[in-house]
């Protein structure tokens, strides 16, 4: 017998990371990078009024924060028109999709996902013993009918949805996903991830029922709230599924000063709409310099453009090889043949203008080969 | 069949919290505390220089933290003279008890800890389905030698010690908890919380062997560090072990802020001197306001005192009562015999004297019962 003993679980697990950091990537390069366009961060930051309460909190961090979460989330349920039991905050998505996964999934339970969507999920799914089962994107938009037809066919416990989509950009409009719920089968809950929402077209939101047992939907302040370092994510659901959350949560996890990042950026509705603006020109932007290059931009309800390079995945990574190395971080999509494009974040005009200095040399580059 | 299926583990739990938060309090007894010295935070505050670090961070937060933790990791390796390989940041003790336990206690898992020690590693053992195993404190100090014995009998996975210890501010020498390590059984992995070695003696820090793979070693920002809210402790340990969190951490965890404060709260050792030199000083003091009024102080090697007060749990609990009625936040041990005692985190000036006005009422008041 030697020590550590490590359950049987956590010995077959991978030593892993979903998506390698850019500040790994600059160590490997030995240079920073010109434009950071790669996470679907918000380049545009945070509201200046978060900015200043994160920066007034800083001296009361000896302080624990609330591990109620109090303030944001009574904010919180004002703001979506529930009840604070309504409301759980949590790490991030991340963290949320965390407990939510550990709460729902043990060795052999099955669980439905599109194939290419997002890792993370996936990583929690395995590292608690379940069974993924994908379905293909349809068009490049996920495939609700198709997701829950699957989970009816093996009986998952958990199905993930995001709408709007990461890695494609692509979404459907909130209703279509409530239509769809009806094929939901007795015993799976959606977990409907809606990171990128406040960037959609209205009415991309799903009006679900806010007691809905059959539902949680994940937010963020991540995204359109530029707050990704903070690490501040909220579910909405069920009181039942909500409060199921404190069994299993890190209840003095969450920091003071992104509570109180959260709580002002939650108010300032001006920079919200400020950065709403900032993503439809840049997204317009960026279009244009996919099409300037010959690639095709696809429509996107989020903070970034999914481009078309019109070949397969190794061309597109050799794209994503060539801007990495000229100073741009950018991502793609992980399966095909979603594959075959590359995605990039909204940014400032000079971060576009990078973006459009780099493109060109990174496409010939990636043809020569 | 209802949605959502939780697993039989997860419906078995309660929704629970280890520890109710001051705010709670506040917000039952509408009113703040006029004196916050019962979470062993650090009422000091951070160092300036982190502070400053955090604020400037603020703006930044638009970007995710560095997974790998890269900066902070190799600080901490060079303070305490091993290789970034044996250090794991994460979001604070709690969160890597949480990912420790994981790794290693599934369901009928044997664990071993002093009865009345740290509720949040009980709840996650908990949480992950392990049986815990309790032996008693010795003359209010945690018994390395009982704890390892037990470990033997129930052939334990992991066994908890705090050196320093908490509720009881009782130490050990580091060489003598080394030397005890001698009868830890094979395939037992010690988990040593020295979250408040930086206010003990010196020799305190148990002198192991960076790569033992018996023992791993939790240290936090939270308490002496005066960053309790911002969520940032670290392990140290073999690398196999340290490379085991990677399998199942939150990975994009951690704040950015906070990895920008512990990183500037690591390198002022000035402020460091002049924390441990005001936790003693207000050691003293709270030592004689229990002696002024009948309480007989314990000898403390962390950020709190605790004071016997001569009877039950029974009284304690009705002078914490009276102390937080009195608007004076402060905490007591979970256990008895150990209950017996009521325990005070160091403070200012102003802390120390709100707590020498209410404690005589509190007391009268509990005597009165």
């Amino acid at each position: 017998m030697t020590t550590p003993r490590y359950t049987p679980l956590a010995a077959s697990l991978p030593a892993t990371v979903p998506f390698v950091g850019p500040e790994t990537q600059e160590r490997q390069r030995g240079a920073p990078f010109r434009a950071r366009i790669g996470a679907n961060e918000s380049v545009f930051g945070p509201s200046p009024r978060a900015v200043e309460a994160m920066a007034r909190a800083a001296a009361d961090v000896w302080m624990y924060g609330d591990p109620e979460n109090h303030d944001l989330r009574h904010a919180l349920a004002a703001h979506h028109g529930v009840r604070p039991e309504n409301v759980m905050v949590g790490e991030g998505i991340d963290g949320l999709l965390g407990y939510l996964v550990r709460l729902m999934v043990g060795p052999g339970d099955r669980v439905v996902t599109s194939l290419g969507a997002y890792p993370t999920f996936n990583y929690h799914v395995t590292g608690y013993g379940g069974e993924i089962h994908t379905v293909p994107y349809r068009d490049d938009l996920e495939d609700p009918q198709a997701l829950f037809a699957r989970a009816v066919e093996v009986d998952a416990k958990l199905v993930y949805l995001a709408n709007p989509d990461n890695p494609m950009g692509s979404w459907h409009s909130g209703e279509a996903i409530v239509r769809a719920m009806d094929a939901l089968p007795d015993g799976t809950l959606l977990v409907l991830d809606e990171a990128y929402v406040e960037c959609a077209p209205e009415g991309s939101a799903a009006p679900v029922e806010i007691d809905d047992p059959r539902v949680v939907r994940m937010r963020t302040f991540s995204k359109v709230y530029g707050m990704a370092g903070a690490r501040v994510g909220y579910a909405l659901g069920a009181p039942d599924l909500i409060s199921a959350f404190n069994k299993v949560r890190n209840h003095f996890g969450m920091s003071r000063i992104s509570q109180a990042g959260a709580l002002a950026a939650l108010a300032d509705r001006d920079w919200l709409a400020h950065v709403q603006e900032q993503i439809a020109a840049s997204r317009e932007r960026l279009s244009q310099i996919a099409r300037d290059n010959g690639l095709v931009p696809l429509a996107s309800a989020t903070n970034f453009v999914t481009m078309d390079c019109g070949r397969d995945g190794e061309f597109a990574r050799a794209v994503v090889d060539g801007l990495i190395a000229r100073g741009i971080f950018v991502r793609m999509p992980f399966a095909a043949p979603q594959n075959r494009c590359i995605r990039v974040s909204c940014g400032r005009e000079a971060d576009m203008a990078a973006f459009a200095e780099a493109l060109p040399g990174a496409l010939a580059e990636a043809q020569a080969r």
